[in-house]
């Protein structure tokens, strides 16, 4: 993680345009707001380990689960199909059960549910935020779950954040699911800012690009486990750190006079 | 996979559909056009796992591999990104290298390109195909490969089964992705039949719900690591087997007076 220690700005893309990227970014475009990714972002899925472990023999399952989930939620998006991303989750777990012939009992499903609601920050989370606050940044999330998400419940407040955010957004207000552009326009519509003035923050490349699309700034928390897709075509993220302590000194940086 | 040996039309959905549309397809659609999915679903990515052992110790990778590059295929249509699915083998292969420590070299692109060319046919596949273009089916294939694809040359020209096919259509020509529904109702459109007539035949479920949200039947090959996803909402296939000869049998049977 030698490369990844040391915080980049617009990291180099394969197509050979992050420098003017970055310019463009310093010189006209600084966010305002912060629209946070939580599940795997600010949250740790690390916590699951131990249920696939115990489910599968084998803890790594957790990534094939959440790479799964990701993808039949595009699948859903770009179908119409109306599948909550919360049921989501329990089928995918039914789906790999009958993939590796173990059986998912509704207790199981519904243990992933509530472990799903009280995963723990990342310990660089809690500094990272207030870091962000203090230095004048409205911060929000926005995730797939359905439905409204208050300040009082949910994995946030389990995890003693949710005070710090001055909404949480629902991708699934609009029946649509992340990566789908509509998902970041109603951030920064119901905020009434520019998409410029939102930076997404996300653990995830897929969700940046999507963040991209709508033309907002991105930032990428390159935990361990995410490393960017450096393709020709694919617009790459204006700001990478292995965490958000890093990830938050390029913020406050990129918006100092 | 005995419950799977056993081929139904019309498998037993969680929304306790499946009945009424069994009865519909038999009644009133009859595909005339079978639409067969390439990789993984006529041709065995398993030839590709030692590939994926030798460079990163474990063959499975490749599941990994195959899963990111759909999502991000899924991701690229619903952003607009017109990153060809071709490039994306490489570039996932690049991000998973990064991800996994692991060195990539461009030889192993190449190499893993060369592979995706010649991947071997599943043994059911060649009689299967024979048998249903015997029975009058028109069969035709549907990939994501860029470009267009001559019976001369490309993978099923090197697994010797593309005289068997009418045409084979790249969604890349659409510039969409499988799942978009765009991309199978080019192939009633340029066939100039109705939606209704055509079957997708494919390993992948994501990719038979995108065959849906189109109009079209479905079979799914529940090959090994294959399973449907059961949840309210999801459209599920028309025919399941466990292989091309027991869909076959199903398809021919679908089409008896």
């Amino acid at each position: 993680m030698a490369a990844m220690a040391e915080v980049v700005l617009a990291c180099t893309s394969a197509a050979g345009v992050a420098d003017k990227r970055s310019r463009d970014a310093k010189s006209s475009h600084r966010p305002t707001v912060l629209a946070f990714d939580v599940t795997g972002s600010l949250l740790n899925m690390a916590a699951l380990a131990p249920f696939f472990e115990r489910l599968f023999g084998d803890g790594s399952v957790v990534h094939e689960w959440f790479g799964q989930k990701v993808l039949y939620s595009e699948t859903a998006t770009l179908t119409g199909a109306s599948t909550p991303f919360s049921d989501l989750s329990g089928g995918i777990l039914r789906m790999l059960g009958a993939i590796h012939r173990v059986a998912v009992r509704p207790a199981d499903v519904d243990e992933l549910t509530e472990l799903l609601s009280t995963l723990p920050a990342y310990p660089d989370v809690p500094p990272g935020l207030r870091r962000l606050k203090d230095a004048g940044f409205r911060l929000v999330t926005l995730t797939d779950s359905p439905g409204p998400v208050s300040s009082k419940a949910g994995p946030l407040a389990n995890a003693g954040l949710a005070d710090l955010f001055e909404r949480q957004f629902a991708a699934d207000s609009v029946r649509q699911h992340m990566p789908s552009r509509t998902t970041y326009q109603m951030v920064s519509q119901e905020l009434n800012v520019s998409a410029t003035s939102v930076c997404l923050v996300a653990a995830h490349v897929w969700n940046l690009i999507g963040a991209k699309s709508a033309g907002c700034l991105t930032a990428l928390l390159a935990r361990n486990g995410v490393a960017p897709l450096m393709l020709a075509g694919v617009p790459q993220p204006d700001v990478i750190g292995p965490d958000l302590t890093e990830v938050a000194d390029a913020l406050v940086r990129l918006n100092s006079p």
